[in-house]
């Protein structure tokens, strides 16, 4: 597939190339790959382990830290009970397909896509216009469909166009009528598959031994959070707003994954639940520090008129504008756009799109995705929604549990008005079974009808009230069994069901995405044959900080390797060692590919005067210094608090040519 | 249940008390509680989730890093295939028996347990002998029948303790037998329950839309280190030893989890899996260092022998004793102790316990746990067995896929010898069906017999040889057909599977254990009336560091609370402020129950000349300085450079009454 991706360097890139490179340096793997693989499910080797624990790191002192929020572990077993409530067991499903001939399950969905749109590739070729990809949202996965030149009728042209925009809005009943109506065909087999079923995304599992507990593994972290609301709360000693948190793998049985790390069925979230009081706007009071920060912004109307126009904006003037709804909503983007900015994101390649009113989740009131552009195309790899107080609702709704805050009003609010007081005792003896039928009616009544009945009760010593279905449907009740005054009634506590704004973070999506945006290649650059790869990461969320090398095998060098590494161990900073064999140039290659920033030779110079060089990953410029100084200088690049060219400038440049250091 | 169970400071630890106090303070908490919650799953709230993550971070720190071991992640989802070849299909279950009357579901060897525990305790109560608890490794749960006194026959009572002591050794038809022979019944219901079958306690699930690929969630991480060990080896540039780790869920579907977070169905592990060539006695090049450390023992034969008194031993002459069976093995055993250690464990509640022959799982050879000791008895926290090169060999063998370290000889090794070549395009036509028999039978020669077939060739001009099924079982060979000749042979590698020494961490029931270790209760210590409980966690793993608390809520305070809260979150320190309207006593009684060591207090003094207080939670001492000389302090005692008893010699103490303070 040809992309118009580049690298770093505006290079083309090459996805090839670069899932070779990433599979030989171990970033990760296909999991259970001798016994031939499960697809959707991938393991991360000691560099993915690495650069994931640097991305969750940084996550957590970003969000977490930074704004004291209540981290929580929750389990992955989830009882069937929770997320049929949550909506999750009638709603988390995709429409899926079967071929009669040789069993292909598809989802309904990408084949009806993917079939239309070869016809209108083939029909471009047929009409000899040129044939491009493009970097749409939609087109994540690698076409199956053969194209065949075939000129189609400009209506169906346009028909097809139309589908195709409006394709996440099809249920599965519509995708089955498309599929007839078009007499779309499995290009496996040349047969037309079977009308779509619903297939629920969710892995199924049973808890205990005796079968009668069925459960799933989360589809999302977020349940576990909303569960323990009432207790976070009281952690929290009362005070709102606050914010659970959650690192943690969840789960979803994709019908065909097939676009690398991309879409998996096992994948690590980091989610944030912001519990805000829905009265006032949601203010954040944080707001005006992120205020003036311009976004890229795609809003539901651009795409409705079928565009992908982008808007740049400060937050500030999006919020106040209302393309962004509200305060917190708007913080949180800001938040988010930092925090990719922090770990090496290239901002050219983000926006920030608002999800269509068909295409939210279930619990969703609105949404926006952070989105990263990659060979895949724009990739969601951080969503943003105001989830409003819907679970919260209906998990206190199913367990009368109170998912609710009370809040002691400072004045408390007083209300005048026509209250109902009925004498349960002699009531019921009077209207028997009708008795809670006439009470209901009577607590029914609003302010005006209540000032009538007091009029008659007082006038006539009863009053007539009309109560469908019982007696001849009006019935008289003595002042004896009722009062109706005009009383005074004062409330101290205000008790409302916090809305919920969620950032929720896919860290493998980020981390392939940011992956895409840092790599780069040197010899295309240099302009020499061979490809050599680079991985320019951040310092701070790179696998390994520093490789050591001594220049060759000799002894001497040993004890100035040794002395090194334990002091970067000291420090906390991760170093690997590569005394292998290999050309010093070869070893500084290999871990350009691991993107590992900084370099440490060790060589005769070393011996004679206890100087060591540094070398900076990107630019391959070298200095040389006392061990002190280089340990000093690895220390603020590693933290961030100096850049290259700072120490560049600090300390002198080393020219050196490592072959002659050797031969002399 | 009472126990002998004691605090930090001797007291006795009362369990509920304790556990309370953790659901109150939200270190965990039943997982979907507002649902009914489900057994065997527990949430963690915000300070067990950071102590956690502390204690990972330390583990992260202490093994991985300190030994360059390859840290992956690997998915929980594994497909049936692995876990059937790795034996946990068909080896990794209990026994489970139903009764038949309630539907109860009962654990076969812990219901025959507690059936003659208390019957045997009964005995004792008609005997009129005292009746205590024991610390056994084997009572970690409640009983669950009532005892009645009945005395038994001496033989009886002697039978029963026999069973008792050899209870894991029992398979589910003898465990049924005993069920019958001594009339066994359910307490809740009097009746005796069905014979017991396996249950697997693998969770099982489904993966992918068609339901063809049946998986487990992984009952441990080492599965997925195993099948990426030729991978990891390349990563290592094939160099040996080197060992792998992961950090990750694991999920045991337990038949009836009964002990909090002892025995939990989800669980966080760590392993490590140390890969080492079965050849020269398992040496480990860093065993010197710790080859003086004491460990207390308690080795299999001890055990056997009815006994549990542990031996006190260095590492050094255990392994020299063949008590611990090589260095490796050994070495972890010894840097197991360091962790526990480090991370605040009491070391008097601590031994290693050697597994007896019946108790290992399918896979080990030898196994020692580290067990700590709580209220529930002698808890199994880590395991480090040798699995030899079982898993390895298993998988090799299922796959094809070549799990070996080839490993080039300095010296290549020559082997002179008598060797069989066969001309096999003329052997085929000669011997027809028969070939490959005879064929076999010709390279299944030992050396003394190839020379007497030499000897034959060279005087016959053909050989005779003995082929079961082939003719008359005498076949004769001529010498066109093979040759058999002393030559040299010359091997430049060796080609071997390596062993594995897994230390297998569990890293809840670490955490919960530590926690009793930690706990102690004020109020008992100082003579007071209330319960006031603390937990001396070391400041390393305490979930939170600092405690700040302004005197009240007057303004003035304001701007030194932000400051100092900024400074900590500066330099990484966790700290939470706490300005409700409790007296300051309250609120760091509130915390001395979270365990944060150390607090912060902004009096008015503070607002005269900048210096606050510093407060030790387990001595309640307090120091006073400026600003920047409290942060140093916070900064040496949270990295474990100094202790509190520095820091008070250093800093002038503080004696003022906050109360008086307030008023002036």
């Amino acid at each position: 597939m040809t992309t118009t991706a580049t690298t770093l360097k505006g290079q083309p890139l090459d996805r090839q190339t670069l899932d070779a490179m990433l599979r030989r340096r171990l970033f990760f793997t296909p999991a259970f790959e001798i016994y031939g693989g499960v697809a959707g499910l991938f393991d991360y080797g000691p560099p993915g382990c690495s650069l994931q624990a640097n991305i969750v790191d940084l996550w957590r002192k970003h969000f977490i830290l930074e704004e004291d929020m209540l981290e929580i572990d929750t389990t992955v077993l989830t009882p069937h009970e929770v997320l049929k409530t949550s909506g999750h067991v009638d709603k988390f499903a995709d429409w899926m397909c079967k071929d009669p001939k040789n069993g292909d399950i598809l989802r309904a969905d990408h084949f009806v896509e993917d079939v239309l749109e070869s016809r209108l590739k083939g029909d471009k070729e047929a009409r000899g216009e040129k044939v491009e990809e493009e970097d749409d949202p939609k087109k994540k996965k690698k076409r199956k469909t053969k194209t065949e030149a075939v000129k189609l009728d400009d209506a169906l042209v346009q028909e097809y166009e139309e589908i195709l925009a409006r394709i996440d809005n099809y249920n599965g009943e519509e995708l089955g009528e498309l599929i007839k109506k078009y007499d779309l065909k499995n290009p496996a087999t040349g047969v037309q598959p079977s009308p779509p079923v619903a297939f629920n995304l969710m892995f199924q599992t049973s808890i205990g031994p005796s079968s009668n507990l069925p459960g799933y593994l989360r589809p999302e972290t977020a349940q576990g959070q909303f569960l323990n609301f009432a207790k976070l709360l009281d952690f929290n000693m009362q005070q709102m707003p606050f914010a659970s948190a959650s690192i943690g793998r969840s789960y979803r049985n994709e019908i065909s994954p097939r676009a690398g790390l991309l879409r998996v069925r096992e994948f690590l979230m980091a989610e944030i639940e912001h519990f805000v009081d829905p009265e006032g706007g949601k203010k954040h009071h944080r707001f005006p520090e992120i205020d003036a920060i311009e976004l890229t912004l795609l809003d539901r109307h651009t795409q409705l008129a079928g565009k992908t126009d982008v808007k740049k904006m400060t937050i500030g003037d999006a919020v106040r504008n209302k393309v962004v709804d509200n305060e917190t909503l708007g913080y949180f983007l800001a938040r988010i756009h930092l925090f990719l900015q922090k770990i090496g994101v290239d901002m050219t390649k983000v926006r920030f799109r608002q999800h269509m009113e068909n295409e939210m989740a279930h619990y969703a009131t609105d949404c926006w995705d952070a989105e990263l552009l990659t060979s895949s195309g724009w990739i969601e790899c951080v969503g943003c929604a105001d989830r409003s107080a819907y679970d919260l609702s209906v998990h206190a709704k199913k367990t009368g549990a109170p998912l609710v805050v009370r809040e002691r009003l400072d004045e408390p609010r007083v209300f005048e008005e026509w209250q109902v007081e009925i004498d349960r005792k002699k009531f019921g003896p009077q209207f028997k079974k009708d008795g809670k039928t006439v009470e209901a009616a009577l607590e029914a009544t609003n302010q005006e009808q209540r000032e009538k009945l007091a009029k008659q009760l007082a006038e006539n010593g009863e009053l007539e009230l009309e109560v469908a279905g019982v007696g001849n449907g009006t019935v008289k009740v003595s002042k004896d069994l009722v009062k109706v005054e005009f009383r005074k009634r004062v409330e101290n506590t205000r008790e409302y069901t916090p809305n919920v704004i969620e950032p929720s973070f896919g860290i493998g999506r980020i981390m392939y995405s940011l992956i895409e945006h840092v790599y780069w290649n040197r010899a295309t650059e240099d302009g020499g044959d061979e490809a050599r790869g680079v991985l320019s990461f951040p310092p701070t969320v790179a696998p390994t900080k520093v490789l050591i090398v001594p220049l060759s095998a000799n002894k001497q060098f040993q004890p100035f390797v040794s002395k090194i590494s334990q002091k970067l161990r000291k420090i906390g900073i991760s170093a690997r060692v590569d005394s292998s064999s290999a050309t010093i140039g070869k070893r500084y290659s290999r871990n350009d590919e691991l993107g590992t920033p900084l370099g440490v030779t060790i060589d005769f110079q070393t011996v004679q005067d206890s100087t060591i060089t540094l070398r900076d990953r990107d630019s391959t410029k070298q200095v040389r210094a006392d061990e002190d100084t280089i340990v000093a200088a690895i220390q603020s690049l590693v933290t961030g608090a100096r850049e290259w060219k700072d120490v560049a400038t600090e300390l002198p440049a080393f020219e050196g040519q490592e072959v002659d250091v050797a031969v002399r």
